[in-house]
């Protein structure tokens, strides 16, 4: 096999997902995965630090999608407003296409420990980097840091309604229902 | 020394904390903190797992205590107002006596990774036994789980506030100013 690999992120993406379920997380090694993707373990370090990170590589753009779209909301969206803009350019990220594949991960990260500690600190980074991100627009640190929190709230728990609804429901949609259900519970 | 310790937990928690400060957590042992409590290793034992759980023995009772409150709100309590009745009871739990001890706590806490991840780990834990507590009063899934994961989050700015606020500050104000922020937030 070249060096050239088309696409060879997503087909080790694939084949830890499958080796993962298969055998457990525990129980798969990165030479399984490069061996089921068709390629070496040394691409497998080209494209990921370690057998964990195969899962993580997305957060961090979906926390660029969010922390950049809350940095292009009109200069004066109040801090919900823009704290939505990006809770629902999350939608963006997981469109359709990831629906499948976010099922099977998120059953792999609720079944293994280390993941989910792993997934609870990057829920963490992101809601840093959004309060971060609300600073920079002016809003008060207590505000900014509460809006963040409730963001990453709203977006977790559409999150795992989407994962659980029908194919045909968009995850934008869960968003807005989640928004309602805040705006109904704090009135 | 005797087999009898009076708050020998106390003095451990005392001495752990004093030395993680003094030291950092990883330079620190189970000896060491046993050695400056005036106890043995076995005493420590009696009390805490490991030297994290000296740290964390706390958080299984401020869980108790908020799902206790949340159990016993007014059977015709809002989602919200249940909420806010766990949230308020866990300032019970931080009166003044604690601030000094929880801001040295925060501050391991928060230049320790593994310590950190464990926090992380018991926040998730306390937001779903909240989630569970308020399905068992009937609320709806999808409003339980995000009504729970607002109060954690007004429960962790807050906590984050009082922290940093001068010593005549009672936590429970604290508390009532965060939710003003999320009804204004919201609105």
């Amino acid at each position: 096999m070249g060096r050239w690999e088309p696409d060879a992120a997503g087909r080790l993406r694939e084949a830890a997902m499958a080796l993962y379920a298969e055998r457990g997380y525990d129980g798969t090694t990165v030479a399984e995965i490069a061996d089921r993707a068709g390629v070496t373990a040394r691409t497998f370090f080209r494209h990921f630090a370690d057998k964990r990170e195969v899962l993580f590589a997305g957060s961090e753009l979906l926390q660029q999608q969010m922390v950049g779209a809350l940095a292009a909301a009109p200069a004066d969206a109040t801090p919900m407003e823009a704290i939505t803009t990006a809770v629902l350019a999350s939608a963006e990220f997981f469109g359709d296409i990831r629906r499948d594949y976010s099922r099977r991960r998120a059953a792999v990260i609720t079944s293994t420990p280390e993941l989910l500690e792993r997934e609870l600190i990057k829920m963490a980074k992101l809601t840093t980097a959004l309060s971060d991100g609300l600073l920079e627009r002016g809003v008060a640190p207590d505000v900014a840091a509460l809006a963040a929190e409730t963001g990453v709230a709203v977006f977790r728990v559409s999150f795992e309604r989407w994962i659980s609804a029908p194919d045909d429901v968009p995850f934008a949609d869960v968003i807005q229902a989640t928004l309602k259900n805040l705006a109904a519970l704090t009135a």
